[in-house]
């Protein structure tokens, strides 16, 4: 069994530390437990013994006389260590341990979170905490509330896990409010050892949890979170609140990509990937939780309002047309039918303005023969109050149509006296209600947003036939000079040994040597002169583009020297680059920066001039999937441009997303790489390929030369 | 005296078409108005007589003894006209129409309202509605509930006007909820004498409407709006809810700038323009009207957060951020302070942690001694439950202090029960209070657009010295031919002729023309051949550029003829054109559109390639000030390569501030320019100065013909 059900559905809990002294944590707990009704035993354990709550007190665990399947641990920090011993006799597998002063008080208390933490994995313990609320199981076998907040909790389909405990207590605080209910709620706090991706795991077939609730301030493993989430996220949806967005210290990374790259990129890209969707704000948050406890994954996005008034309906239209969900297609049946009972004033167009007179009948009447329209596959109601037509009324109407037509999603916004919100607090809904059609609109496109995530391919992250070898090679002949940066043709050739296409270039010192490199390229080709003594090359004509064979390169070849003889600049000659002709005036550029926490991250957009300028550009953590270099590729603006925007020749967009992909394998087998770009990824116009016309590598130079530094054949780097 | 005043400030109204059938209109009008204790005189008038709600009705207004100042009109409405007649007989000079069936219906009832407001100018009157739900007014010494709203309004400091009636009733329906109230409220229904704009300035001086809140679906007379509203938002904040975004009839403009403006760009660039606050849900209409309505527009954007829990404090500083607020840097004076008698682990760093324990004696001091500190601007103090502190007791503690220091914003967020909320709705409260610490970081943002609103000069119009006359002149030539397309030629000579700085050039079919045209432009020039046999001009040499000197120009076009003769291609020939050398590859593109509703609209923004796919433009309805092209030119992302990003010559921002002012003024002169594109506008590498490169104008044919066909040199096309 998962030692994690000790924890979160125990038949028995110790409270240590249990006490008999009012508003101390000892004595809230010991309450909380009661007033909930647990379901299993409660054993007080306090040394001085007594009666607490109630309830016999032990002067110590081993005095209980049966089985202990949790601890919650509230004594004082210093003695926490000497209670985990003792709970270890006892053969107590779960912790719950609410006590503070731990890593959150500096550098001592990190040290006692360390040797509690070695105590609980020695012990084959699980633990939640130190520092945190607590720990809840609304289902009616277990009814745990082992946290100790004012208010008890609300049962519901919701897995809610909180960083911050004071903001769990807060939010147990306005669950009721809210219409909301957990059905197992983990205040991490500190999480020493029970996380978010604990919780992720725990709850991917608890069938209780419906919907996973996330409050975070950090991510602890963001590769594990990554793959828990992006596995869990397809059957059940997982939102997200990411704080500290703006706490951003910025890196100094000298790279385009470094430099755009801030550190809520990584997180947004990451939550992205990984299905979770993501808020920015609490009241969103909760917005979205309530839509998802009470609405099915839609088919599509085609979305009809029904109203009552005409503003109303308006609003709700711009809001669904704003987030590019569509306006359904009411079909002409639907129509008929509508038109059948509803007065001539009526509209029964999309959305649906049964006007102000519409009586209770109309409101079903309307919503049943709408649901059933297969051109419809989400609704908003709306109602504002007329006279004689009571709130309450039409909601219990619409709640009746809609638990005889579960299968698609409906919205009530109901834009009256809070007295109704708060009836409906004490009653049994089946639908969301809102006071505002922007919020309905923005509940159904998070409905989509799941439903789109759902439908999405899990995709692969493949694996490409690459120079590994030569790869290494030139990394270790920049390490052996002691470079972090490699050059540009080092750069380049690192790229080139990944498969990625490159700009194609050679450096010849004879003439043959030029006619060989520059069939080998094929042409056109540009050939431009390098020489110690002639700095503008251009005003002698030295640089010769659009070199179109080999005779033709053979007399360019033969005239530049001819021409630099006559001009007596000859013996500054070092040599010519032939290099392959790429036309385009495309520039995206791609690459990888390195997030302190999220590690290594991949970059496509605009590049060129605009980089800078129009920031139109997409990060993914990597590893990427064929899927996600896709997505990158198709989420910039410019990818208008990459389509052959006006009359230019369409990109071959495999053969970029090839590029990234690789990019990809590069930077997971050479995980010291800090920086990558390639700016600019040409655009050629003749082929719609993307060329690597420059590029610059830095890795970190002690991790590469320890890692580089391996002969032995078998760890990561070698093979 | 404001014939207004007798619909608002009436001290007789007369009900006529009021009724003793419940549930009517006629019924419930009579009743608000007793209900609410009007403090005048009400007299119901019915052709049965009799006694309505308590009071003697009479069969017409002329029987009512005394003076009637406002006429409330429920009759139906084929009686209206009829009614109006004897409202006038009885020197009635205010109408409030409820009466539906006019405009609304088609085209009879179009034909009905059009008679209906013949009337009311021909007598002299003033009319809300008709088809609408009222007029309210809560002054104590008025206290007119003219509405058939369920609720009676709650008393308040906005003056709102709707254009949807039924949106008014759902509004008054929640006031109370919302903690708001109304100095005066008007429905404008079909708004056929009374409207947005009427309110505006009646409200321009009332001191009791201290904020102006709009719900609007369309805008009357735009210029009108902008020349009120902008002036208006000066004294006192307006708020807008512009509904229909997205109906947008997609216009089927061919020119860049059409098709990029759409319906709602030019909405949006009026109100912003007007310095109105547009709000996109009635959900933050509210809002930020609570906002207003209890806080002094603050003196910069430093914002300190004060709280008791550390993650909303992250989360509200991740929000104040978001907005490009700074966060207060808190003087060590008041940190010192703040030490004085917090714990040692609270946080006296912004955002102040006062940590859990804080009791309500640390929140007044600690607002207290913040609100203090020179380096604040705004407050944001957060409070989560904890045991035994109760939070109507922190809130009241909190507004104590804010009544004692009324001179910065403060916004309590409470993240705790709705019935504290319910609690505060009947109290009088002296600052906003929230749920989250988002919605408290949006009001703030409002109220630093205010501050920046107010602060904002006001700009002016500037007339430049232009050459109408010849700018007429190439018009008529395009006209004669039926052209409405100007040619490229002709439309760079009228941007030529207004002083717009446009890319020189002329045509020659002789060296010596040739010759004088070079001179006259001055070198570098380009010169290439008009052919009516060679499509291919380069292929040719028929394309010269970067020619440095006359000498220079005269061996080109030598040897071009040579060559043409030689290839038996000169019979083509019909001349060359001799082009200005312009170098720069920073493309911007200005231009105008017409809105069908808002009429001319300037554009200005990244051109070239990029234009459609960037779409980094921005929008302004037409006259521009010099402040609304200065806030254009540095609104897109691409100023930034006009400051001169990456090593470029710096663009010359006054010059093509001028620009824009200069096409302002061409299509005021000519309103009948339908689209103009300068595209690109070129930046010059050399000087800085953007050039019109390529132009295009099209006007509206007969609208232009009719325009230009006058002579009179009296009218608005002559002068």
């Amino acid at each position: 069994m998962n030692i994690l059900d000790k924890i979160m559905k125990p038949k028995s809990i110790a409270v240590i530390g249990a006490s008999t002294k009012e508003h101390t944590i000892g004595s809230d707990i010991m309450k909380r437990l009661q007033e909930y009704d647990f379901n299993g035993k409660i054993y007080p354990v306090n040394p001085k013994g007594g009666i607490i709550e109630g309830l016999q007190a032990y002067t110590t665990v081993n005095e209980i006389p049966g089985e202990v399947d949790l601890a919650i641990i509230v004594v004082n920090a210093k003695f926490v260590l000497n209670t985990i011993d003792q709970c270890h006799e006892k053969g107590i597998k779960g912790l719950c341990i609410i006590t503070a002063g731990f890593k959150e008080t500096g550098k001592e208390g990190a040290e006692l979170e360390k040797q509690l933490l070695e105590k609980v994995r020695e012990y084959g313990m699980r633990c939640v905490g130190p520092n945190c609320l607590g720990v809840v199981n609304t289902h009616p076998e277990i009814r745990m509330d082992g946290c100790f907040a004012e208010s008890l909790p609300e049962r519901g389909n919701i897995g809610f896990v909180s960083q911050s405990g004071a903001l769990g207590g807060g939010i147990l605080n306005i669950l009721k409010d809210l219409n909301l209910g957990f059905a197992q709620f983990i205040s991490i706090g500190n999480q020493a050892d029970v996380n978010a991706e604990t919780a992720l795991e725990y709850w991917e077939d608890e069938a209780d949890v419906e919907q996973i609730l996330l409050y975070m301030e950090s991510i602890q493993n963001p590769a594990n979170f990554r793959k828990l989430a992006s596995r869990i996220s397809k059957k059940k949806p997982i939102l997200a609140l990411k704080a500290g967005r703006s706490a951003a210290g910025a890196s100094a990374a000298s790279s385009h990509t470094g430099s755009l790259a801030g550190a809520d990129k990584a997180a947004n890209a990451l939550l992205g990937q990984s299905g979770v969707i993501r808020e920015y704000s609490l009241k969103d948050l909760f917005a979205t939780a309530k839509v998802f406890a009470n609405c099915p994954i839609p088919k599509g996005d085609r979305v009809a309002i029904i109203t009552n008034s005409g503003g109303p309906g308006i609003m709700a239209t711009d809001a669904v047309c704003e987030h590019g969900m569509q306006m359904a297609k009411i079909t002409d049946e639907t129509k008929e039918k509508l038109r059948s009972f509803l007065p001539s004033a009526a509209s029964v167009k999309n959305p649906i303005d049964m006007i102000a007179s519409a009586p209770i009948e109309h409101y079903k009447q309307t919503l049943e023969t709408v649901i059933a329209d297969p051109n419809v596959d989400m609704i908003i109601t709306i109602y504002l109050p007329f006279l004689g037509l009571k709130d309450i009324d039409v909601a219990k109407a619409l709640m009746e149509i809609k638990a005889a037509n579960p299968q698609k999603p409906v919205i009530g916004v109901f834009m009256t006296k809070s007295e109704f919100f708060a009836k409906l607090s004490d009653m049994d809904v089946n639908m969301p209600f809102f006071m505002y059609a922007e919020e309905a609109a923005d509940g159904l496109n998070r409905l989509n947003q799941q439903r789109l995530w759902m439908e999405r391919p899990e995709g692969r992250i493949p694996v490409f036939d690459v120079d590994r070898e030569k790869a290494k090679k030139i990394i270790r002949q920049s390490l052996s000079e002691n470079r972090a940066q490699l050059t540009t043709r080092e750069s380049i050739d690192v790229l080139d040994a990944y498969g990625i296409r490159v700009c194609k270039s050679g450096f010849a010192t004879t003439e043959e040597e030029a006619i060989t490199i520059g069939n080998s390229i094929g042409y056109p080709v540009v050939m431009k002169m390098t020489s110690k003594t002639t700095s503008h090359k251009t005003d002698v004509g030295g640089v010769r583009v659009n070199i179109q064979s080999e005779a033709q390169l053979r007399a360019e070849y033969q005239d530049l020297i001819a021409k630099l003889t006559e001009k007596g600049l000859i013996d500054g000659l070092e040599g010519v680059i032939i290099q392959e002709m790429v036309k385009g005036n495309r520039e995206m550029v791609c690459g990888i920066a390195t997030d302190p926490q999220y590690g290594p991250m991949m970059m496509f957009g605009l590049g060129g001039v605009f980089i800078e300028v129009m920031k139109d550009v997409t990060f993914r953590i990597a590893p990427l999937t064929d899927i996600d270099a896709k997505e990158m590729i198709k989420s910039v603006k410019a990818y208008k441009l990459l389509e052959g925007a006006r009359g230019t020749t369409p990109a071959q967009m495999d053969q970029i997303e090839e590029t990234l992909l690789r990019l990809s394998q590069l930077v997971h087998d050479f995980s010291f790489i800090d920086e990558l770009d390639i700016n600019p990824l040409l655009i050629s116009e003749k082929t719609g390929e993307g060329i690597a016309v420059d590029g610059r590598i830095k890795v970190r130079l002690e991790e590469a030369k320890s890692a580089l530094a391996c002969e032995c054949g078998s760890c990561s780097c070698c093979h």
